[in-house]
């Protein structure tokens, strides 16, 4: 899909976390770490650090570099330790409050939390929480997390947290911050990202590797599934309190979420998506002279698909960057602007041309017409539409933010519906198998997915409590703003 | 003092508290009202609505009328039931999340509440809560009864809140509001005032008459020490659930907080003023040609003390409205600035003149200081300070902000020493008896005293838990921004 | 009147100007002294350094202290000498660039001018200048002086500023700052004020006396009417362009503009409007109760008042400072709360009481009306109004903001008519002759008034160009915002 | 070069224009028609309206979408005539007054003007002007516009705006308004590009035609070199007051400028720049196994380069979108962020590759130096760096921002200093007469070249008045913020 949303056409990561321990900078490298997270999450942003006494606390609503560029704010963030989150909304309204890292003064000390992913019985655990007396003040379902370590009976922390930890469903990958340590958490899946890595001996953590890469820090490993890392100035130690399970990571980091330069799984995002190109060259050719990227997101796939079947690759679509707002319409004789503010149709590339245009998936749809009668307007004479995933079926429940089911065009069109509605003169999708394939398996492996593929294949890896219950996604009812 | 705050040398009220239900504007009478409050705080203002379903809430730092005059915030306040609150910072950090009223979402629904006073066990009760595993989220010493009522085993919920009552210690005037009833408490001593109203049947609680003046409600009656009021659809009940005893206002009301045209425990605060002026001229005469007020704290004991002995009542400090900020100084030939930034003697009035400055009470006296060069600059030949209280020797701990015990200038001068050190002719203040007798009284009972006049006689009405601990006002471990 | 303008019932002065030549802190210093002015202009404020080379400004809407405390904007404004405006608009729209001091780049140098006046022919000159091919890019009349001296074919700059001068008509007290020189001039009759003062040998100019106070300089006499003084290194030279004539200052100063403690003419302010108050107790006494100021503006002619005929002055009406905005102001029940918002009755005073209402002036009669009936609200008996000045017939276009001719209250009433309106028990002016007796005159000298009292007798000292032709204020054709 | 700014290592257009006659939205489509140039200029934009009655200005800095989103700024903005502009400061501060179109009100109505290009006699015009007495608001060069306009002794408003052209030097596409009139010109050499378009009718001038594509209007013709066009109710008018001669538009338009999707003089510049890369590869191959564009404005030369030598094109450099601002570096251990905050390795392509880096131009080097490294860095064997465009020697003084000559890498290094400098294994440029083959010359024409290529030949087509004189960019002597 595009990158920008159009009538909601598009797919959300929530979240990107950071977390460094013991380097003297430690919040502005944070920020550095954040900023290159920042496609994970656009909406808000915030930092913690400790400083040996005190924890101190910054956050805002927008970008890291909105937030943080200026030396006053780093200022306020004094300590070896700090983390970071950047986030997109998922669960809970876009007030200040519930941006993260969360922070609680508990029993022995403060902790900070960063949280990616969604758990599953938030709702569930939230409502016995307030039966019991707690008070949540943000609608993020992050802050169970805190209560159910607040109220644990264990007696050391990193007890605690597990113990919280094994009351949670769903997806997470957590960093957290003590007065003693920095501490990582994967979920028993390890559905969402998290890795390890290295500046001059400081230990990192972060969503993804591109995160170490703009400071010059060293990969060290992915945290595991169901690992439980703890960094402190001892050194790092690694607990695995859950029974040990194959690791199911979520396929749409490959697809769309992660950043192509980053390494994720041991393999390169940008060349798992040049060859999911590729393969769909392979199962789904065309006929046509110029193959055109829907600009950015399907330009690793074009490329792919181009070099795979031999068609020229070209610029027949041009992103304009300057832009997110929404312009007044004028109301007399200019067409529907819509997809025209952010991309515009290069004539001289498609004009008297039949196009093959790849995109990395399709969500809503609604986008993907504008697209294709954008480039009918600008004289192409056949559009041939390749999708470099399989259709999106199902909705997603653990970090990515997807419309109801219903407003998904997979889950209610057949193959040639979607083709028809969209008006192209083809369309198809990638298999799923292909898509294991674009990733180095022979294929799914039915018995045992490698990978979390809910979205297409409707198989969700873990319970999904709260979502038999009513009110889904409710969790307050104050409104506030500011 | 001025009510300009040079060098600290203020007294500050922490807050005025505002609550109306069945009002279908609930919200902009709330913001009306806070406005007539406003003296009462300036630092901080929230307002929370209940429109039948769901809590709204607005805070922000600043004047109620930088936050509450735009119609598009009125508009998110919807629902007939509403409190709000105006704030000077006492305990906890300026940071938004203290700004009140304060909300939780208890089992049973939401609570919101506001608070004027100061509870004294409020950290020893922290600690406790957060043994038991409750996360605090602000650092207001309020927050401790949205966790005790949380916690109450009790069934209603005006038990439980009751309850929660039970364990504090200090003064307070509650307003508070669920999603049924509008509920006001006063301490068991009614240290800080608290008042009913009435306006077109529906009720109203309020810190002073003023705010029911500006609505053109009526007022029906104080609100009683230790009383509970619950104002519902079923109308208003009252519940004393604290053992009976005689009520104890705080004598600071009369003297500087309460606003001149109020009607405080029956008398009109500005005729007490007047009558500590026509005491004090009484207690301590002048021979002198004009009686000077110091602005505006002082004005109506001046026209008091003057119309008392006959001496002409003469503007001689003009005061500049337009300011707050601090400028910077020029480095060279200019004197330092000052209190000019904010006063200017009036030359006119006061040169060649013995003058007699009348101001309501000395805090630390640095300001004093500069008053009284001012006047000599501008060519008095005497000055004659008189005071309209008593000296402040000991801090408050009930919601009024005093310096540590040492920055007071009564806690270690000597009236000799006092005059010496500001510099006049000669120096009075009124008599701990005389202010007694300005407010209807023979003068102060020493067995039962009317009034708790602590600030002047050390006589702490209620027990000072916290006090004796360590780290009196660090309430979280957290420094957050914005 | 009141000093806060409901239903614009109040008269606005314009501007204040300030100038000072060789100190270190130039625009610190100026900042200082605009502050000190802050009544004379609430709604733009500007100051441009010369720091030897280059002419340095900054301008902003609002309040000298929201503009200029920065320690980074007087950073900015570096140099020795510097002058500075506050504005009230009256000519021009609230644009930046209308925000003085103006400065333009003339033939041999820099040039900037701050302006306190109107000027009567500044459309007619316009319209010449345009047509000769000049660009106006403010709407300002001040902009006029600037293209006049741009033009002028004398030789020295001094020469050229007088030939400017010279075809100006109206009021005007200039301050202009070159590459050389600090440049003050004051129209022929001396209609607005301006003063020289000196701060350590240092030359200032400023509109009023406690512009030097603040800062501690001494006063040294009055700029003449008709004077052009030029303060350079080499000291202060006077010029007198002008025809001799007899100075004819605008008698307003006295009645509300001035601050009290200035020294205006050879007399303070406090002490002229007190005399205004026991001269308008002499012609017009009342029986009553007590002496009530409608606050601030009347509260030293009702001193006045009060001390003359020997009734007890209180304060029967309270200020709250806090605001200027507006309020939503609910549907329902609340009657409306005009000037309570910032008035309201102190009914302790007032109730059960025959009062005597002193106020300085009536504009339009809106807020008189509210003023009264709240005194009644409140319980008083019989309400005498008194106005320590003669009623406002015509409109000022000398640097007053006057409504039109039309909505002046006193130009379409008579005196009964005018008591019936406002609801007064009784009604009565200080007399013409009054005014000129609390200055220290026998009467008005009808020959050669020693005043300009237009708006009292619609005497008007200079020609009025402008008024006869079309379109009087409209001075652009550009709307521009920001 | 990399279209992020490192070291002032970018060129920058100054501006892009559009205007509109006769539209009921003229705004509106001016907003739309400005955000599809704002790859022209993102400092500052502005737009003028004309209702029949009155212009309407609004002005901001920042970008269109930050000042003219909302729906209340548009409604400002009344009427069916507007022009607009954006711009990069070349000349003059950042000041708001300098943000154009520039207004006056002449003597017979207003005049709006926007301008795109850079006049070189700008300054001696300006001291000729003041000279004469007049004043100069703003420190843009095109004020003289203006002011030639308004002394004009001819009598119709065009013909006084054909006078005032006659006396400019340089480079100028200017789009005017006045009260009957939308006005085009373009300078006599047409340097700087504008083209006429068509939306039901209503005739539109633009800088380019991606600004008529974004509102579906058609594109008519481009403006011919020293051509005026005059549109009004009665139609179009074209007039050509200055001797004929051949144009000579500025050829880095296709190199850098233009949008790719613009028809620049009848060619697309998406293929030109295609075709340079091919040129290049035929010029300069290299053995190499993957091409690599720098991104975003190597992309379309990378292209054409892979294509034309048949090396697979790779995303070897990934582009962060997300920021502008410079981030706090840390003090220790992290290796200088410099590119990586824009730009990271896509280390996956890189590593053990021998690359071809493909660029559009070299302007100081510094950028390259640092890209240079970063693919070192992440493992490129070989690295082969190739310029689509000649080394620029030269500065431009029509428009575009250019350092001075001295910081120009090409115009004090050979080529193999600067391939030494950039640290690159090969380091080559296309030729002068290979990109007048890309746009499909033979080659340069040095006889008549047909574009103007002074930055790399030093062959300035127009006198350069102002650059022999003093002070050359220094328009005023005075320094405002705000």
């Amino acid at each position: 899909m595009m990158d920008s949303d159009f009538d909601g056409d598009t797919l959300h990561e929530e979240c990107g976390v950071f977390g460094i321990f013991g380097h003297p900078d430690a919040a502005a490298v944070t920020a550095l770490g954040l900023h290159a997270l920042q496609h994970r999450g656009q909406e808000a942003v915030g930092i913690v650090s400790y400083d040996g006494a005190k924890f101190h606390a910054e956050k805002g609503l927008g970008l890291v570099g909105d937030n943080f560029s200026d030396a006053a704010v780093i200022a306020r963030l004094p300590g070896a330790a700090a983390i970071g989150h950047v986030r997109y909304a998922t669960t809970g309204e876009t007030a200040l409050r519930n941006v993260q890292p969360l922070f609680a003064e508990l029993h022995g000390g403060g902790f900070a939390v960063a949280h990616n992913g969604n758990l599953t019985n938030a709702l569930t655990l939230r409502r016995q929480l307030v039966q019991e007396g707690a008070i949540c003040q943000s609608t993020s379902d992050t802050e169970v997390i805190l209560h159910l370590v607040a109220r644990s009976r264990r007696g050391r922390f990193i007890d605690r947290f597990i113990d919280a930890l094994q009351r949670l469903e769903g997806a997470y990958s957590f960093v957290g911050l003590t007065n003693k340590k920095l501490i990582g958490a994967r979920d028993p899946l390890g559905i969402r990202p998290l890795v390890l890595g290295q500046l001059d001996g400081r230990y990192i953590l972060a969503s993804e590797t591109c995160a170490l890469d703009i400071i010059g820090a060293r990969f060290v490993r992915d945290i595991e599934n169901g690992e439980v890392v703890v960094i402190s100035e001892e050194g790092i130690e690694s607990i695995k309190p859950f029974p040990d399970q194959p690791m199911r990571p979520c396929i749409f980091e490959y697809i769309y979420f992660a950043r192509p330069d980053s390494i994720v799984h041991g393999r390169n995002v940008y060349e798992v998506r040049k060859r999911m190109g590729e393969q769909l060259a392979r199962e789904a050719p065309a006929s046509a002279d110029v193959v055109v990227p829907v600009p950015d997101s399907g330009v690793p796939a074009a490329i792919g698909y181009a070099q795979a079947c031999n068609i020229p690759y070209e610029l027949g679509i041009i992103r304009n960057h300057y832009v997110g707002r929404t312009f007044i319409q004028p109301t007399q004789s200019v067409r529907e602007i819509g997809v025209r503010m952010k991309h515009s149709a290069n004539r001289g590339v498609v004009a008297g041309r039949r196009i093959v245009l790849v995109d990395d998936s399709i969500v809503r749809g609604t986008t993907s017409v504008k697209i294709v009668q954008m480039m009918r307007d600008a004289g192409a004479t056949e559009v041939h539409f390749r999708i470099a995933s399989p259709p999106i079926a199902h909705p997603d429940y653990y970090g990515i933010d997807t419309p109801e089911r219903d407003k998904l065009l997979a889950a209610t069109h057949s193959l040639e519906e979607m083709r028809a509605y969209i008006g192209a003169d083809s369309l198809a999708f990638l298999s799923v198998d292909g898509i294991y394939r674009a990733v180095g398996y022979e294929g799914r492996d039915t018995a045992r997915p490698q990978f979390t593929d809910h979205c297409f294949t409707g198989d969700y890896p873990t319970p999904l409590t709260d979502i038999s219950g009513e009110a889904p996604r409710q969790l307050s009812m104050l409104a506030e703003a500011g």
